[in-house]
């Protein structure tokens, strides 16, 4: 699978909400894959309750399953914990921020309630989880990684943000703005866009690459049967473009085939 | 006063906020303007803490002080219970969601209380305010204003949110990011964005305008001393934009100097 090929100079990288959908698809690609990274540790709120989760571990002995409730800071922290000593000395080389929801609700059905569950999950939780894992990152992206100290990119520290098309407050408009009038998950994902431009501000300075992708619109729990993409084309396609960013994409927000979208 | 002009066809303007800063000045200049709206509708959380707007009402027999604690559903109702006996059956033409707040934190002092707290003033409260004054909006607009039913515009019914450049996640680069790392009124006001062209799409079979606008970087409380522009500086030059808006500027991001601001 060419998809994996570059995460061959990747050490370690986490991936939030790992127990099914795109996050246990990514877990799958990059274990089953000819060039698979050094660690593979796959978060998730509750390890027992992961079947398919459990078999790849058992399958792959890079994949380590690690406990986090991404809104509960003790849990980071105790995450962070964890990562630290499986990774020792060479830190965390890519954070990816995968776990989200989707609060459906339309202008009639929206409560303040629904919105402030869905960007908890999907705006703050990525900043918490991000922020935590900083010193990780730092030492990873201090080494330099295959690539020489100069360069960003996985084989580095990178922090990616599964975002979505539907974040983009200009493509909300017309056709694709009838379609999917949802106020929680839509205004969450441009939160997490905010979030995601500031945090590569701050993270530059430590050669930390910092983006925000757009996986398509999948048939997974979330996307639903009538999605266009299955796990597999999505994110065969994503970890393509995450294996191949360079500093010329930090602070970027990228669609599954790689090309730039706008905010 | 030359902003004010464009006011003169409409009957009624409600600002959220108004006890200082932004909020107080639009109701300065709308009142001490030549063409008056015909209802001021100031709304504030304490209107027996706000000297300088009882002194306006008591100056301007059309300006109406009315409690809302924005973050209340309940305030929220009682006030669309009051307003709806101030306007009768022409209902609301002109509503300025301007309450706002700005939980100052950068990437080491953020935490997920401060990110919601701003979220939750800056982007949520704007969207069930408008939700529970949906009805006085669609009075207002059925009756078609001065220009007739066809077209859009504060003579027939609008919906203006107070937005910050910063919320822009295009412009939050280079030496704009570098002078303004404010995680949580930076993701509020992308949430808010994010809103107001949400909103666009829903209120436009109503004939409803709904667009967001930035007020500039102003001496207020908030902006601090440093700021270039006077609140009547901003004020005049927002109420001339909001006064001029046209369906052509539905859904849009402006600047107070009435250009078009990336998202």
């Amino acid at each position: 699978m060419t998809a994996a090929v570059n995460f061959k100079n990747c050490g370690s990288v986490l991936v939030t909400g790992a127990s099914r959908g795109l996050g246990l698809q990514i877990v799958d690609i990059l274990a089953s894959g000819g060039f698979s990274p050094g660690k593979i540790i796959a978060t998730t709120r509750n390890p027992a309750n992961t079947q398919k989760l459990q078999e790849l571990a058992e399958k792959h002995p890079n994949v380590h399953i690690i406990t986090l409730d991404v809104l509960n800071q003790q849990s980071i922290e105790n995450c962070v914990e964890e990562v630290g000593q499986l990774v020792q000395g060479e830190g965390l080389n890519c954070l990816i921020n995968n776990a989200g929801i989707n609060v459906v609700a339309d202008f009639h059905t929206v409560t303040a309630e629904k919105m402030m569950e869905n960007f908890n999950t999907n705006a703050v939780a990525p900043l918490m989880i991000t922020k935590a894992f900083l010193p990780l990152l730092k030492l990873a992206a201090s080494k330099g990684g295959a690539g020489g100290a100069s360069g960003m990119g996985i084989q580095r520290a990178a922090v990616i943000n599964m975002t979505s098309l539907l974040g983009s407050v200009e493509l909300n408009w017309g056709e694709r703005a009838n379609n999917f009038k949802w106020y929680p998950y839509r205004t969450s994902k441009s939160a997490l866009n905010m979030v995601s431009r500031c945090m590569a501000v701050d993270l530059e300075p430590d050669g930390i690459l910092c983006m925000a992708i757009h996986p398509g619109w999948v048939r997974t729990d979330m996307g639903g049967s009538q999605a266009p993409l299955s796990p597999d084309e999505s994110i065969s396609s994503v970890l393509s473009v995450i294996g191949g960013l360079t500093e010329k994409d930090h602070g970027s927000f990228l669609n599954f085939t790689g090309e730039v979208l706008p905010w």
